[in-house]
């Protein structure tokens, strides 16, 4: 959870922890569909499960807070999927059904959904763990419940009707998750303040620069990596973790740049931005002000003004009708989209994306 | 929950369970608002603690079930205030500012909506409690973190910008424990199977025939009560348990009456009518149709088919804002009704009343 | 749990829960041992899971604190046989591998020990249960953790030697739920209470005393019934529930007799007998002194003072070293039983019954 | 929980957590003294808060398993109060009762107790705490009802009769997570070999090898620090972090010591020692052959042995009767022991240190 620990300070486990337990709801899930007849052979059953147990080993420290900042432009899932296919050669071939599946070319569209869906293992873990872990009561959902409610019918992962009230409950999880936890306010300055460190470095970069230098792989990122993610930076990347980025940001504190030594040294004492979310976009006039305050009582040159104050547009989908659909399948054969169900709490409406947007600023 | 246990076998728990809860809870809400400034006497408290500890003392076998059918007409709030007289006129006053806050007569109105309002300590006991015991966890809602959130403005009750996500929990759970547990399809076929066998033995009644005798005051009120709650139906009143009505039932599944002892074997015995809810009418022809099915296969008299197939509405208001609103308090000092936020998941037309309907039918 | 629910208010769960939860319990125990590589054929698993569904079903109301009162010294395990026996007959032996599992008579003893054990689904049902539905914490037992460690070795049911701390968990928890709950000195004097009603009435009884019938099948079991439990004494046996008890407390509590009429007024209004409990024996001239008083103050027979003030033991055994064994199968291969593994917490000395001495008085 | 997690993943809860959540315990045992009439002043209750939340302040990096090592010879306990009295300078003496307490100098002894005793606030919540977050059950304990269960009698912090079985079970659940969760054999291997690391570095330390220069703090607690733990030296120990530790780690298993990268590489790889823990002291011939195949398999200096193949003693009390006392406090005034409490679980002979030996070996 990136950095929501300075908001929520039990919010410390770890990716490893939530990649086993999607590995075990995956487990269960393989043995629910099992016990109601859906064929999935042993070779699609460890499979699966692999692939569920690796699908997040391409995030990177600090996860999603420094996606595509560290290595620039490379989504997670992306990595995921080239350490896979290392494995995979280093494995002979074991993890191809694996990699099929992951990447939905498997003729079994239900065992990519388990995966990657609207109701898959991924979410049902983070969720439950999330909210286990922040004690955010809100985000607890009745997983098991959910799991015993999955069908499959015509190759696609549906939920029986007896479950919508469960995934109705889920969605609304979801919801009050974003907007309670990974989109807190606090947390969100937290992580834009890592975010904006990582920018001034690179803006500052000089490869002589020894006060910029961490005795980390880090160093290439930041230095002489060429946008290739081959084998080579692959390791690298595989040897990173949040103690570098820690460790890094310690060592900067000290740097002679002002900019960098000042947000290093704030989010170390933990004085975060001051940030503020709203449903309509800020004042110009409203952020000119701020930003020359900023100038003024930094007394930073007015071009670095966006270390110091900025908007920016935060987002979440409850639930998005377009690409990904949670269908209910019904006694008599039915089948609908739950944003389609009478009296739903979901409504068409509530499935748009809401969009809010944030301003942070030091003082 | 009267015959929920005939679907959540764990939800026995008893209404004195409930009362000692919620009272629990009110001991908490007078101490959180209190630490907020907010000024309770010593007598204001011991009244608003003992009213919530009494606000239910009105229900009868079966609460809800039964309400207006056992004592018709009468429910069971003005029976909970009658019995709250009779004990005030034998404590010789002592629960005088109890009986005003409960029937809101006193000038702080905050103190009755604590025990009765949209975030009172009754619904808040009665949804933590009744999702505990059935083992449904859509139910389950922050009911700690709520209390925390409560404040009192201009002598009303209102809840802190901070905790609208913890009402909307709230609200959603209770609509979810409506249409999971309360109005459940098979606990409604239930209980208007009690409430029927009741309506027969009104209808039968003859005060000479001793098969309808079941030796507990259940006798007066099926036979010479005329409608008046003098203080010895009052009395009479308060000892009748569930224990009297199941003893009844199991006396008169012997009773010669046909429909009757139909009826009474078939609860004690778990067959109970099949039901369905739909959103839309029923049509009158397949009505018509099924009523002759049953007439034909128990071989009654058509004039007493109300007794084995029947229809009706079954309702429930996510939240209403009409007579009651949860006001939230925002920071700088605005006060906005939950429904009417932005972005909130309960929306205006979300807080209509939702209306179903039923069949049961006995086969 | 009988009248623990007049201390434990929570405490009002039924046995058919009960049944249904040691059931569910037994589908993942023989899942577990099936993943193990235990050889368990699909009859013999809907045989174990049929009996430990049915192994209470002779209990009758109130269970264990009127058992032996009610049908006079038939225990609850040979009623279970007998309905079993019936059910079996009405199922064309249906039931047969079901029963000679339930009796020890089939050649896989773990399977048997399953269901009554030192650690059989039964106990690990009840545990759980009872302490969740009281809510004291101390008896709460990792169940799950405990099925994952059974393991049969040589037809016998034991635990792997990683659950050792899991198992002294459960026999601790299951000493703490005797002194808290089951032995609670308020629990026993309610039920030795409801036992002196059942005492009297029988010694009082006399064919032709309307006032002591209570329209239900009580009436044979106090009247003609001869001590053979022919099937029509196990039909009469089987419509008897709770709500005939209380029913026949209510009427009996109208009765004329003193004594009768006294004990059941005291217990429909919790006014039990004071009841202490302690390590020695109490003195018999403070017994003789509080009798006397008891004579005085209630102006009854001296002859009828077993009534009013008695004393008796209660006992509980923590882990009977002697008939039944937890054995802990270690990796080499040896097996312990638990009392003799090196730093255990329970010892020997420890595994000897408690013997503790109550005092009951009505005041 | 020092290296825990890498047996139970979820273990990697922060200090700061504990410490809050110790705060949080004082504020409601405070409170429920107050409710029973126990005499805490205002400024007695701030600064007793104040002890808590800082009482561990002066745990380094991975706690205490380097503890004594990073800072040679200093104990945890000595630091926090070093620390605190250095805040104590900086805030004018506002932490001075708070450090009375702390030192057990203030004549009202149960405030002490809170902090450092049998039932102190800091153990409550560290085994709640590690029991939630590793998952162990058998941990878990009803520390609630033992905090309504705590008096004050004599100025000394005792607990009501009721309470001995709450007591009980959780002297229990602290037995069941040292041997399960802090001395677990796995656990303890990696903690070793941490330990390990800082002694094998701290022997080939060359103030001028740069290779084990790591950028931080360490730097100084592993050079020039001359055991003289001044002010400056404790602001250099405060800015020390886990980040440090391992980051150096990282960096050390690039270095050309042997011994020194071998250790961090199988550290960062989780290939931790192989142990074993047992009651019996290993026999000398068993560790010499061990230490033999060690040397020859890793090819290293005999005199290097004892960083591949050691043994040790591992111990845990139950509790002491010596030093510490949990007094009951009985009905009648007479105050017991719980160890000698008739039919108590914890008898005398299990009070005694529990001594047991392992061997840590590299393969």
């Amino acid at each position: 959870m990136a950095l929501a620990q300075l908001v929520y300070p039990g919010a410390v486990h770890s990716r490893l922890l939530h990649s086993l337990g999607a590995y075990h709801l995956m487990c269960n899930a393989v043995s629910e569909l099992r016990d109601k007849g859906v064929d999935i052979t042993e070779d699609e059953a460890v499979a699966v499960k692999a692939a569920i147990l690796l699908h997040d080993i391409g995030h990177g420290p600090y996860s999603h807070a420094l996606e595509q900042v560290l290595v620039k432009g490379v989504h997670h899932e992306q990595l995921s999927l080239q350490i896979m296919q290392e494995m995979n050669a280093q494995m002979n071939g074991a993890l191809d059904l694996a990699i099929q599946i992951f990447t939905n070319q498997y003729p079994k569209p239900f065992l990519h959904q388990l995966i990657s869906g609207q109701l898959d293992m991924d979410r049902m873990d983070y969720l439950s763990r999330d909210s286990f872990f922040s004690g955010v009561t809100e985000g607890v959902i009745g997983y098991d419940r959910i799991l015993k409610m999955l069908v499959v019918h015509g190759g696609e992962l549906m939920v029986e009707e007896k479950g919508i009230y469960s995934v109705e409950k889920f969605l609304v999880a979801r919801r009050q998750m974003y907007w309670q936890v990974y989109l807190h306010k606090t947390v969100l300055a937290a992580e834009k303040m890592l975010v904006k460190i990582l920018e001034r470095v690179r803006e500052i970069y000089h490869i002589n620069d020894e006060g910029l230098k961490t005795q980390s792989e880090l160093d290439f990122f930041l230095g002489e990596f060429n946008a290739e993610m081959n084998l080579a930076a692959l390791e690298k990347f595989c040897t990173l973790d949040d103690h570098d980025i820690m460790h890094a940001v310690k060592v900067w504190s000290k740097h002679s740049d002002k900019i960098l030594s000042l947000l290093c040294n704030r989010l170390l004492n933990r004085q975060l931005y001051r940030s503020r979310i709203q449903a309509e976009e800020f004042d110009p006039q409203f952020i000119k002000e701020k930003q020359q305050e900023a100038i003024r009582q930094f007394k930073i040159d007015p071009a670095d003004i966006r270390y110091l104050c900025f908007t920016g547009e935060a987002s979440n989908t409850l639930y998005q009708t377009m690409d990904e659909r949670i269908n209910i399948l019904f006694k008599d054969g039915m089948i609908k989209d739950i944003s389609m169900i009478d009296n739903a709490l979901i409504q068409q409406k509530l499935s748009a994306p809401v969009k809010k947007f944030y301003i942070c600023l030091l003082t």
